[in-house]
């Protein structure tokens, strides 16, 4: 059988990671088009919205690895894929196992809406259900589903919930306490994605993770977890492609 | 035997850690007094200078669990030991145990320079061995010892280096090159602890984080990397018992 083109938006690095269980983490980002979600503070709208529709590129598992090795020479091991929702395309499987040969690990980025077989091939799982901000509603069914077979499956992965208000807090409470074995991270909401300098957006971000800190010191029930800033937005802003 | 008394100076928190593998977990710090070492650019030199010796409280480890208890309440699960180095003092394991029997998790921040057999007991240790700008001599056979241990331990632990120039970074190469299943930390040093605004800190700390970056995605013996800030930081500047 032919290979089943991948739709992508973005290859860029060697970078940071900035969120979750890999923050810091030197990788490559591979980010596919096309996302089951709106999510009304999404920080890559451009990948269901249609602006960017002209630049999504369908190209194969083995263009991607070339493509990756053009751009980031020998200095990578480590490959991230986002979105969007890559969960959206059963083709990845075979971009995950040609990097697996080369000795790359990677790492995927999902909402948690939906199941691929080659979860179970991933190295590092970020699920990121998303809180009453977002305007989506969680599908509990699927999420339970996703995260029963990758506790069978033995995986490395982890729960992360971005929050911007109380109630996205409460939400988060609820995640974890549905979820107690699985490591957790609360995430400050980024709700200044227009501002262009830097600059100025770092005081409001300090802020916004100050508040997330001091909320979740006071809660006995979000004694297991970890919180933290967006990190890359800290250093380069709302930059695309770093 | 009676209980042999800890050299405590500061039990703080909850609060946010700040460093390497545990960045962002919620967690309550323990700092004991006594070093080993004398880094030139030590953050906690109040610890080993005499500048703080009327502050060290000599507690029982039960004392310290009571006193956890009374600043924490119910909002804690997590406790880092921090020094100075703890790795000097073999009367910690009591607190360990005390703390597990309570559901406590407990993190470790120590260079390596000794073992200790309570290391096997650690949820999370950081072995942070001092580049050549701390001014320190780095005992190989001694943490060659301590990774040999905690890798047959079968224990979650990382390496930590903190870096500040070119020669920090050979190091650190050197350290990851020597170790190369561990998993590796290179954390930005703070040159700047004089500093007491921290809205000037900042920005400093934001260009020695980027330089390191920099750094490091440029090399391929650095690929199986994470690069992190201080985080604390960046959040509360050079301020003491956050």
């Amino acid at each position: 059988m032919a290979e089943r083109a991948i739709p992508v938006l973005e290859i860029f690095g060697p970078t940071v990671q900035g969120e979750g269980m890999v923050i810091g983490r030197k990788t490559m980002f591979v980010r596919t088009a096309g996302c089951d979600y709106r999510c009304s503070w999404c920080d890559s709208a451009f990948t269901w919205d249609g602006s960017a529709k002209d630049d999504v590129r369908l190209l194969a598992a083995s263009d991607i690895v070339k493509e990756l090795k053009a751009i980031g020479g020998d200095s990578f091991a480590h490959v991230t894929l986002s979105g969007g929702n890559p969960a959206l395309l059963p083709q990845l499987g075979e971009l995950i196992d040609r990097l697996h040969a080369e000795g790359v690990e990677v790492a995927l980025e999902t909402q948690g809406s939906r199941w691929q077989p080659w979860f179970e091939r991933i190295d590092e799982l970020t699920l990121s259900p998303k809180p009453p901000s977002s305007g989506m509603e969680t599908d509990w069914e699927a999420l339970d589903g996703i995260v029963g077979r990758l506790k069978e499956a033995d995986r490395r992965f982890s729960l992360k919930v971005v929050a911007f208000d109380d109630l996205d807090l409460e939400y988060a409470a609820r995640v974890h306490a549905r979820y107690p074995g699985v490591a957790f991270y609360a995430q400050a909401g980024n709700g200044n994605l227009g501002e262009t300098d830097s600059a100025r957006l770092l005081p409001y971000l300090l802020e916004r993770y100050e508040w997330l800190i001091d909320k979740v010191m006071k809660r006995a029930d979000l004694n297991r977890v970890h919180v933290l800033p967006q990190l890359h937005t800290w250093v380069w802003g709302n930059k695309k492609g770093v």
